[in-house]
């Protein structure tokens, strides 16, 4: 008998693997924070003997979901203004607030966004935001996994002072995170309307030189295409496409305002395309085309965007939004079925983060697994697993979060964060920024 | 110092009574099933004796929800075909193993909705179904509030067998639930493409000699238009008008394919609409004119549909795609704000249930309250908890449900039904419904 760390069973083990495999009374053993054995509860039972042995039951287990575009500080402004046409909500609400954010705040308010991902089955994302140094500390403390990036505009910043900086200082925070084994960094440009085209060239030059992946907003709106057809004569992914962006290196979040051609130039380049439709809804940017870009062979992922414009960072939540949307705007019932919005909240991810093995349970791969209570009364009785991750789950199913083999979540406690402590003093930030207001 | 059952504290108590009133650090006093008394903590505390105190803390105190258009025995279709076109969706899969509910199905699908709808803060449904006394008996039992109907077309039913006994079966069942303290009985003609103009006369009939109220599906689908046009060379909510059903006792579920003159007369007539909108986005039949409805004064309420187009009967994920959605089809952050969609869900469902007092907390009112946990971490901070109640809950914050002042869901625990006996029930079913696909 070999011998493992943890010996996990359950009724259901939905692996999101080539095959797409689903395991009636399977097991899954850990070692070392590796999948080293995947299958028959019985198989394994026969032949790992494991330190720690979990008979999770009447539960599903699956890969992590990854959450391809977020700005996880966030988490600290939702709802302190909602319902406002897109630029009062920005400049009379989010910015000025966003100027109050210090580094206390931005711990805070990323490690309640990472008990949140935990709570809800998140296991990795790829985060966008000012002063990222103290998003990717607290989220790596946590025990999350991602992409993390400072947010580079034409205009100072409390993340690089002066914009002349802000090539140093990404230097700086990619070698702080070099040879981190969870936490990656990622050169983004925050849009094409808040960068010039010869900062978008530069910054696409150090991406190449770092041999590191790019992160943009983009054709979020037809705002952003009109700024950009007038400042530069050409629509945003035509700008992109010549400053050197597009590429299978680059995740371009929103991707709403699109053309026929501008999807093939996507699917062509391979650049990843993250999907967030609460965030499009909520913020009225539309819907994007996401069936023509599944169509078109478009990378699709799946992300949340900001809690202020969700206002949840739930996977299972943007799981059924990305399912149901297209078909009712369509009006045609087989658009995006459930086995494409799963395979984007996972495998779709992992391409997001440019992170082979991430977003699926195989052997050999990283022990990245959440279980689901199949008690709750919405996933009785369960005729196609697959069907209920997508359309029935809220998220708040979940028991059990595992990274790299760690549980960082179960029943309710957190293991690698002080979860009292941290409500109370999200609490105290919330009561300051209502004071601000 | 007067005296009352249950004396329950929180830190926020949302009432939804005409002034929309929200009292931090609240109490609500409830005796005989009724509330009493409402207000901030420190007075209810010193004015109330009472038999038992919960001192829910961090938590938020609000009306259980009311889900205006359901069919409950469905839960035990959910997911077993979804992604299909309409007609082989119904005809392949739902009809046929509609065909096989046995009467312990139809009690074993309805506790299981009933299980979900306590555990997610729902005190009230419209149900409409077939052998319905299975389904108002059940959830009788299960303590329940709700209006329940026999769904009449102008074929044979399991309900009441020949179309030409369906008015009599109509008069067993409401004077079976006359007196019933929580569940009226409603009168439903299925929809207009599944009766005859002559049937629909003689049920509008029938309520009006027995005063209960109506439900009926309406304008659902541009087929149903295209088909009552052929038919009737009318559209649906004309041939409503001319045999007399349109009115303030009529709930017409739906109401997508509507134009502004249709709108009009919904409003002038008083008649509540139900909208629906993850079931009209899951089965393709659009997006509802709810803006125009609103704005044209239509009585609007918000309801799941049943579990097999959904697929969940929850109404917090239904608030969350009701307020979302329209300001992305419309390209305007402003619509249906978080606001008017709780009232929707609470108010707008005792229109739908044609039901006074329900939907509020509010003195003399019925006990109908659940409890959201704050700490869960979706909810922190808290700046606007109407905003977090539609947009950021996933509906499994819930941690006490009760109905008439009696505790049925608390913590996990079910105190009108036996949930574990349930769920095996519901997966010995399931699996039977699989063998038979």
């Amino acid at each position: 008998m070999n011998k493992c760390a943890i010996l996990l069973t359950a009724d259901c083990v939905v692996t999101q693997n080539y095959k797409r495999e689903i395991i009636r009374d399977g097991a899954v053993a850990v070692n070392q924070g590796i999948i080293i054995g995947l299958g028959a509860r019985a198989d394994l039972e026969k032949n790992w003997q494991a330190e720690k042995t979990m008979n999770l039951g009447r539960a599903l287990i699956m890969p992590g979901l990854v959450n391809a575009h977020t700005h996880l500080p966030m988490t600290l402004l939702r709802g302190i203004a909602d319902d406002l046409p897109l630029m009062e909500w920005l400049t009379r609400h989010i910015f000025p607030l966003e100027a109050l954010l210090t580094p206390d705040m931005l711990r805070a308010g990323t490690a309640l966004a990472c008990a949140e991902m935990l709570r809800t089955g998140t296991i990795a994302f790829n985060d966008m935001y000012l002063n990222e140094p103290h998003v990717y500390r607290t989220a790596d403390a946590c025990g999350l996994k991602g992409l993390a990036s400072e947010s580079v505009t034409r205009y100072p910043s409390p993340g690089y002072g002066d914009p002349a900086n802000a090539l140093d200082t990404l230097r700086a925070q990619a070698a702080e995170l070099k040879g981190n084994p969870r936490l990656r960094y990622c050169i983004a440009p925050h849009a094409v309307y808040t960068t010039t085209p010869a900062l978008l060239e530069s910054l696409a030059g150090l991406a190449a030189e770092l041999d590191l992946p790019m992160d943009i907003h983009l054709a979020e709106t037809k705002t952003e295409t009109a700024t950009c057809l007038e400042q530069h004569g050409c629509r945003p992914v035509e700008l992109c496409r010549r400053v050197g962006i597009l590429g299978r290196n680059t995740t371009a979040a929103h991707c709403v305002d699109l053309t026929e051609a501008e999807i093939a130039l996507l699917a062509e380049t391979g650049t990843v395309a993250a999907h967030n439709p609460k965030s499009n809804l909520k913020l009225a940017s539309g819907v994007a085309p996401l069936s023509a870009m599944l169509k078109a062979g478009v990378r699709m992922s799946l992300g949340t965007d900001g809690a202020a414009s969700n206002n949840a960072l739930n996977m299972f939540s943007e799981m059924s939004f990305c399912a149901l949307i297209h078909k009712g705007v369509h009006q045609n019932p087989t658009l995006v079925p459930a086995q494409t919005v799963l395979d984007m909240a996972t495998l779709g991810g992992a391409e997001a983060l440019h992170w082979p093995g991430l977003g699926q349970l195989a052997p050999e791969g990283p022990a990245d697994l959440i279980a689901l209570d199949l008690d709750s009364p919405n996933l009785a009785p369960m005729h196609d697993p697959v069907s209920h991750i997508v359309y029935a789950a809220s998220g708040q199913e979940v028991r059990l979060t595992m990274i790299d083999g760690k549980i960082l979540y179960e029943n309710g406690k957190y293991h690698s964060l002080d979860y009292p402590a941290l409500v109370k003093e999200a609490g105290e930030i919330g009561a300051f920024f209502r004071s601000r207001k």
